[in-house]
């Protein structure tokens, strides 16, 4: 089956307008007037962001949502996106076809639709990149500048999930029954947060996507905004499974604090906000929890539960 | 030193408006008004599209470039691009140094921007996608529909050098002194047709970049105007330095016909269009010349220098 067949079959179906069916060197967008353009691009590298083994339409579905979360926290619509598969020796027909799958169950979930792509095959370890285009009312896009002395800290969801199922798969720990289970799916599969976007637009003052470990992330929105921000070890939202395994593993305590893969917002509100703000994340199925305060000054500092600062070793993933 | 450093010292000093010093999630675009945004997204693995030794700059610039062709082949002025970079293992702070140099001289060269980007390492070969976001006046980009029988087929520059040219480097074949050379050069640094892009946006009723082989590409054009395409093979423009080699290796007379890497671009135009398309490729430093005709029909036809059907093994290069 060659390059084409497979376009045709498998990846035309998911074709937005402008895209040509997929059958032109390029597609062809216009915009909506009023609107700000908001574009991320991540890629994702077999046996760096995830293990190879996972089912294809998995990987997929990481792909675009390691994207979407980036524009969850923006504040923006997915709109369309430009996938570049380099495939792993081993993708037939039927690893295509998962593949597609796993992207038309997340396309129509998320609702946005494929613009373009381009399929080569890899001699060695698979990658796969997307570039991603939502949309924000004019003017209206979160970033990671604009959190104010004052403000309260605030994330989405539970920390460490991720980090913990990666573990898990690399049997580094263990952990019985569903507990493992949750958290091993917290690692293949993220869940990025578009559902309160409006909310997150009108109350948040700054926000961003967190992917390497919320220590370093967040040091990126204090350089952005001007500010210094203060996290609370204690007020770290940890799911159920999450406490167990740190519970059974205290050498992986502050996993929450430099794990990566969470894929939750870290957003800056005036405390005036947050009711409204924790209500609609809860609309949207997830939570929104207070865990520290934006301060004049530069830099984070993280405070355990006895108020004395947490000095770590490494505070985020990085690639090199 | 890492990945922050490394984008706050090579990649920042790129960034494009919009791009927030390369600082956010995400970049917030504004497409300028009365314009159609024209994307493409095109992939280049080690091993599979490049060698793997070139000097890092010319990695980047092939990147760009091949990129660049797509949109050169539709009439659009280039604005801004995302790159994801899965850097080879050897890639350090010199070899990423040399990579955004390249990349500064092309976007200088080709007036656009950096937008954004994901930069990883591989655990095994390098590869390299690029977005590229390009502008034309609304509703003026070329495709590869629009071709209609009577119209002439032609083509930029020559075809086949690139092909040659990684024929020599893979030691297939040999060529003394300059020839080579240049053959080589034009596998490692693709021309993008950009300065003819009015002219053919006037002129042209389809067109469409070459990269896999003229034979199948122009069967791809064939399919979307709903034509048939004849191409003679005597009218195709080679080179000196191609004609030379061809001389001394018969048995791959038909390469420019299926070798991959031209960059240049196939279009279709009215007969009274040629001499205009014509002077405007001469004034932008390439050339245009008439290859063929279409058709009523379907597919591509070629003819050898009798007038006899030419059967090729392969008509292009194919991932898989």
């Amino acid at each position: 089956m060659d390059e084409f067949s497979l376009i045709e079959i498998y990846f035309a179906p998911l074709a937005g307008e402008g895209a040509v069916g997929l059958k032109d060197d390029a597609a062809f967008l216009a915009p909506p007037p009023g609107h700000t353009l908001v574009v991320t691009t991540d890629a994702i590298a077999e046996g760096v962001h995830y293990l190879g083994s996972e089912p294809p339409g998995l990987i997929a579905q990481k792909l675009l949502r390691v994207n979407l979360s980036d524009l969850a926290a923006k504040g923006a619509a997915p709109w369309g996106c430009f996938l570049s598969l380099v495939l792993p020796q081993q993708a037939d027909e039927n690893w295509i076809a998962g593949f597609a799958s796993g992207l038309a169950e997340d396309l129509r979930a998320f609702g946005f639709a494929l613009f373009g792509g381009d399929t080569t095959r890899s001699t060695g370890p698979a990658s796969f990149s997307a570039t991603l285009l939502g949309l924000v009312p004019e003017g209206e896009a979160r970033m990671r500048r604009g959190a104010e002395a004052g403000d309260w800290l605030c994330v989405t969801g539970t920390l460490g999930d991720a980090g913990l199922g990666l573990l898990l798969l690399q049997s580094t720990i263990t952990l019985p029954g569903t507990a493992g289970d949750f958290l091993r799916q917290r690692y293949f599969l993220p869940s990025p947060r578009l559902g309160f976007r409006d909310a997150l637009r009108k109350h948040a003052t700054a926000a961003m996507d967190l992917s390497d470990g919320i220590a370093q992330d967040a040091s990126h929105l204090a350089l952005a905004s001007g500010v210094a921000l203060v996290i609370e070890e204690a007020r770290l939202p940890l799911s159920a499974p999450a406490r167990a395994a740190l519970a059974s593993y205290p050498a992986h305590a502050r996993l929450p604090l430099h794990g990566g893969d969470d894929y939750e917002i870290l957003c800056t509100l005036p405390e005036r906000s947050f009711a409204a703000l924790a209500d609609a994340a809860i609309a949207a199925g997830t939570t929104l929890t207070a865990i520290g305060r934006v301060e004049r000054g530069r830099g984070v500092r993280i405070l355990d539960a006895g108020g004395n600062p947490v000095n770590l070793e490494k505070s985020g993933w990085q690639p090199f």
